[in-house]
């Protein structure tokens, strides 16, 4: 019962397709939300929009039904195939983009993904975030300003990040809590700690959103990255990661789309004979350092 | 971290969005099967649109995905929400029109629906598909023939329907078959049998779909109908309704959007004491007949 149209729609085929449209719209007229009634006429609108632009055929209907529903049945407490769904077709970082206009010379933010948790635990500036997570020991350090250049005493700085085989500790079985805390600037602004440098991972490849990668020759990998959330009285709470430059995933396309030239800092490998910037004995091993001025913007500009 | 944008969108935060949609279309450009290229990136084109015009905030997303999450849980082998959804979204019907488009006089088409299954009892000409199935029994007849009016025999002609409660045979837990059949046309072209007067029923509405409809206002039921899938050598297999004249369901709208004028039909209830074409002996219940004509549409027109 299905075949692919080829030639012009008929004038009078078009109408057909218009008039549901229109009955679609027009079925949502009596939403008491308006905000609500907006959405799914947009919605509406935009995925007939779609089917008619590409002619969909019933098949193609099936397969998009059948890619939904295994992405439900992967998907519970620890994953969620929508949420990666979301994040392969740009929807993610396009929501964000949305959210947070660039202000002025305000940090950029990116995907929040999937791996954040509440309730890190809270380090010392110059503590580790580490908590037993491989990996080469990374000094992270920085100010918190505002677009002004005033310093802010205070804020919160979330961070968290894969250890060095592409793992965060929630995906492991054993419910540890490892390459992650929180932290808060100091009187002047500023804020170090002692994170990993940020290494490559697949985002998790073995449901319908991986194959559906597979299937348009697409990498899963995501770009290096340490995650972080820096909240602060009367500014955005800014969402975002750094990216390492030199990291060639960065050129093949990060695997969401959160790369953003401003958030691609050096992170500076240091001969394993330097002596830290706190001191700390690292046993002799290779570390990096890494510096990361963060500026938010007001919550109302 | 969300708000409402507000005021005009600036020029470099369009660059910004507009530059992500075109990194996400980019992406698809390696994948080798052309068909799927031009899916996926039209696809990206519409949603991203859907979210740059109503400027969807992280709250609204996080709905989304719970709605979609909600939506894989209900679903299993007998319960299909993500049909049920696109249903309602006219998405369903919008593939049938663009599949089957207007053909000269050809009967016109409607939505499959989920409660079509494989193996469903043959019957005689003038059989009765109830099976047990409760209702006021009616008499359907009709002849299949092409545009020209050519008659055509042997023509497969398949049926299913609810019982006077609303529900197919598959929604009972028993494993009853009832309410479904399939029938050939004579030499003559002609069918007829013994079916159900159609009534209304809601769809299903106990999950995030339901709570959808409930929120915008909206009806989850469908106006009374008899499903008909015909078949013909030759021919483009028609999957259809018919309703019923009066129902006044079809002015409060079709859950689904199926109706077409051209499908509604006048159901004539008849007296208890009228005696049925076939001679039968209903033990003094009313009952209705209705006549369907189908024309089918040739496979390549």
């Amino acid at each position: 019962m299905t075949h692919i149209a080829s030639g012009p729609i008929s004038p009078a085929q078009q109408a057909v397709e218009e008039e549901l449209v229109t009955a679609v719209v027009a079925s949502f007229s009596q939403t008491n939300d308006g905000r609500l009634r907006l959405l799914m006429q947009s919605l509406t609108r935009h995925l007939h929009a779609f089917i008619r632009e590409v002619r969909l055929t019933e098949e193609e209907w099936h397969a998009a039904i059948e890619f939904l529903t295994a992405a439900g049945h992967i998907t519970d407490d620890k994953r969620q195939e929508f949420v990666l769904l979301s994040d392969v077709l740009g929807v993610s970082m396009q929501t964000i983009a949305v959210n947070n206009p660039a202000y002025e010379n305000a940090t950029e933010a990116t995907v929040f993904g999937p791996f954040f948790t509440e309730n890190s635990p809270k380090i010392p500036l110059g503590g580790d975030i580490a908590h037993g997570a491989v990996g080469q020991p990374c000094w992270v350090e920085g100010y918190v300003t505002d677009t002004r250049g005033t310093r802010i005493a205070g804020a919160r700085i979330e961070v968290w990040e894969c250890d060095e085989d592409g793992f965060y500790d929630v995906q492991y079985p054993d419910g540890r809590c490892a390459g992650r805390a929180h932290l808060y600037t100091d009187s002047d602004g500023a804020y170090r700690f002692w994170g990993l440098t940020p290494v490559p991972y697949p985002i998790p490849s073995d449901g319908p959103v991986g194959k559906l990668l597979d299937s348009v020759g697409r990498s899963p990998v995501r770009a290096s990255h340490l995650h972080f959330m820096v909240a602060a009285d009367g500014m955005r709470t800014l969402v975002t990661h750094i990216f390492v430059a030199g990291d060639p995933q960065i050129t093949v396309g990060d695997s969401v789309f959160g790369v953003k030239d401003s958030l691609i800092k050096e992170f500076e490998q240091q001969q394993p004979d330097t002596r830290p910037p706190d001191g700390r004995d690292l046993g002799g091993r290779p570390w990096a350092r890494v510096r990361f001025d963060i500026v938010l913007a007001p919550v109302s500009p």
